[in-house]
């Protein structure tokens, strides 16, 4: 049997999306032998036709890279994947597991012919993903933060991810980084991470300044400003939007800060759209965070950026998660 | 070899403290055969000449205990204790390891003719002693706070101590839990847990509000104020006590929200002086917890006080550290 699962060189990644699900065929080295993929977002709340759909769809890629039977595994990143019980459940972004808990690992191992199935959020198969084949390797601690609509965090501790006593650990996006008035995240609560270091959190607070002064900035003549926006506009040399970013990468610093203090990784490790914008981040990302650690910690723990290829990222991430299965 | 580890039924404890080291034989079951303590501060910046009175008092226990021959190992807690270097480096409280690094574990396993010997910090080994002996046992994920002097922590996650990439993770009393104009604290840094919810902090909370108002209190008729004055004065029902306990409760319980999306422990457990302020502590901080938690993990996460038996404890903590050896 263990020689058997030693043949099985090749492992799929699935990387479920709100609106897209990404499917590849991954070998050791992290090479994506083949791809597709398929929508989310058009089975309304019937769950079991897009894990039908997702089977068709993994079925076809192994077919196509010629490696049938010779896959050890499917690993899959889904918003709220619970790696212990294998559902995805209430993720607003999915319609068909939007208002209960849906049995998908399961599901789709079965619908697989048994082949297994290894699921977690896709912060945490970010983290997998670096670990694997990315800037992380080789490391045993580090925090991986998504930097992307939302924050997302998956933490790596003696070379493992942290579930945590329910599956659910590594939620630093929702974690505090403003006090007093803190502007209310997505979540319900107030002051959140994300609620300010997320895309839409760069968006407001570029939208909360233009409204709270008349200071000129070209964000004036854009209609509905998202975080690109304000990228582009920084670009320009836009005194406000460069401030905005400075804002950002100043909250980041100091909750990555506190995060050191937990768990004393090697790296912070960032990935996503906002990370992109690295070169407004990283100064003022650094000097806050150097200034709000312990001294045991100055100048020892790395930021580090993704350099995995973006169109490969996500289906990496997931199918790192199949090797340990 | 194996069949001899499993002979040696007995380990030893030292808890490492300011004035004074506590050391005694433990068995399996948490029960303290024979114990003795001798001062950790006569021996100024001597290192050698305290690792030799040391190994002096422990053979001295080993021998009382009749247990010679028995012994699996040493379970050293130490402010500063370093779990993979084996060394207690720039421990402010202690004389001899203030201004540089002490190779400790290696010293004394070699005055103890080889014996194996556990360092880590006294936080540490208070997690571990609550998993072996305490109300974590049966517990692999959570966290364990001290609130003595400073604010310490250990933290359990699959049913080990995190030490991180350097070994010094588990700094919580470090972490911000007041953004604008915090508190200095002894770090140097401005805001930290351990600044407010410390024995000094709650002492320097009363001591700020009494200058801040001219509020009666039975508190100032105190010339210096301890946090044991400010308990006794909320068990007499003074309003400004009570609301010293609330505020602190408040602190510590936010924190808690964020320390729980960290790692989602099953627990968060408190031990040390300031924790008998339970009576007054409990409900602001449950309170602000469930306030501050992902709806996931509302009225999940249970917050335990330490029901070792204070005497033992410190022992029983580091004990613990030398049955993993």
């Amino acid at each position: 049997m263990a020689e058997k699962i030693e043949e099985k060189k090749y492992v799929v990644g699935v990387d479920v999306g709100g609106q897209t699900t990404k499917i590849g065929v991954v070998d050791a080295r992290g090479d994506v032998l083949s791809q597709t993929v398929i929508r989310s977002d058009t089975f309304g709340d019937d769950a079991d036709a897009y894990i039908d759909a997702l089977a068709t769809a993994i079925k076809g890629v192994i077919k196509e890279s010629g490696k049938e039977g010779q896959i050890r595994g499917v690993g899959v990143g889904a918003p709220n994947g619970n790696h212990y019980t294998g559902t995805i459940a209430y993720a607003p972004n999915l319609a068909w597991a939007a208002n209960g808990s849906v049995d998908f690992s399961a599901k789709l191992s079965k619908k697989m012919g048994g082949i297994p199935v290894s699921l977690t959020n896709d912060a945490n198969a970010a983290a997998v993903g670096e670990m694997t084949y990315g800037v992380a390797r080789g490391m045993k601690n580090f925090i991986m933060i998504t930097l992307g609509t939302g924050v997302g965090s998956g933490i790596i501790i003696n070379g493992q991810l942290v579930y945590g006593h329910d599956g659910f650990a590594g939620e630093l996006g929702h974690t505090n980084v403003v006090r007093y008035n803190g502007r209310t995240c997505g979540c319900g609560k107030q002051g959140c991470l994300e609620a300010y270091c997320s895309a839409i959190g760069v968006a407001k607070t570029a939208r909360d300044w233009l409204e709270m002064s008349s200071e000129p900035s070209v964000l004036r003549d854009v209609e509905k400003i998202t975080s690109k926006d304000v990228y582009d506009a920084a670009k320009e040399g836009d005194a406000l939007a460069l401030r905005v970013f400075e804002y950002t990468g100043t909250l980041l610093g100091r909750s990555f800060a506190d995060f050191v203090a937990f768990s004393a990784p090697e790296a912070i490790v960032l990935f996503g759209g906002l990370a992109r914008s690295k070169e407004f981040l990283y100064e003022p990302m650094k000097k806050a965070m150097e200034e709000n650690l312990l001294k045991i910690w100055q100048g020892k723990v790395k930021i580090l950026f993704s350099q995995l290829k973006e169109s490969d990222a996500a289906i990496l991430g997931a199918s790192a998660l199949a090797w340990e299965l």
